[in-house]
């Protein structure tokens, strides 16, 4: 796939209007993927991809993104079984975040903790201090067996 | 509010599966959060947030960012009247981002152009490159009656 549209050569009005996809990536080349479940709209997870990342996804349709932990290359599921098969992906206005609308395969689970969801806790305020609280999301698979083979 | 707990001082597991809430901030003390509709679940925006904001979102109960270009606090809806009402914020397994669950006042228009959401566009790819399509979500609103009272 061709490169990417330099972001820096392009009015604010071609950013936000156009049709020219430049994404912004950060000075690592990076740009956060906020993975939706396509058919409720639940938030998955969030994760970062580079260009590679970007155009894997959208020739493989399998969602692929950049691990900052390990500095390489991630398919999603590639360990676990838990492929993600893109159904869209958007960006946004300013172009600095990409949404990804996915299908969760293998038990459903895009969280390595074995949930469905990455955001299974919620912040509740006691006495003026914010904790958290678990929504009570189950595990699909216990991460030992998956991991630990 | 108390400040939030320093995340280098906890343990993987403190940090993935306690009531402990470390949010990881990035070298500018920010951390990036994920804005939906609390009824429909869309994605509705991403910005970023600072303990301030994060605290001050806890407390008065509408949502606060931190405007990267502005370089400050930020209440949404401050200048638009598109004020958003917090439901639940959520963090996710490694608490490097938020997500906000909110009730989108106003208009209902979280985006700056006057877009429900900021993301109205999807990437296809047309001749192995790829381009932006519009969704054809109707503006709420007309941005220049509303930034350029």
């Amino acid at each position: 796939m061709a490169e990417f549209n330099d972001q820096t050569t392009l009015t604010k009005s071609e950013i936000e209007a156009g049709d020219i996809f430049a994404p912004r990536f950060d000075n690592n080349g990076l740009i956060l993927a906020v993975t939706c479940d396509a058919q409720t709209n639940e938030v998955l997870m969030a994760a970062y991809m580079n260009e590679q990342a970007i155009s894997l996804t959208l020739e493989t349709g399998f969602v692929h993104y950049f691990s900052r932990s390990r500095q390489s290359l991630w398919k999603k599921g590639e360990s676990s079984g838990e492929l993600q098969q893109l159904v869209e992906m958007r960006t946004d206005c300013d172009q600095d975040i990409l949404q990804i609308l996915a299908l969760q395969t293998g038990t459903g689970a895009a969280c390595h903790t074995g949930r469905k969801s990455c955001l299974y806790r919620k912040v509740v305020v006691e006495n003026g201090k914010a904790k958290l609280a678990d929504l009570g999301m189950q595990p699909l698979f216990d991460p030992k067996d998956v991991y630990n083979k």
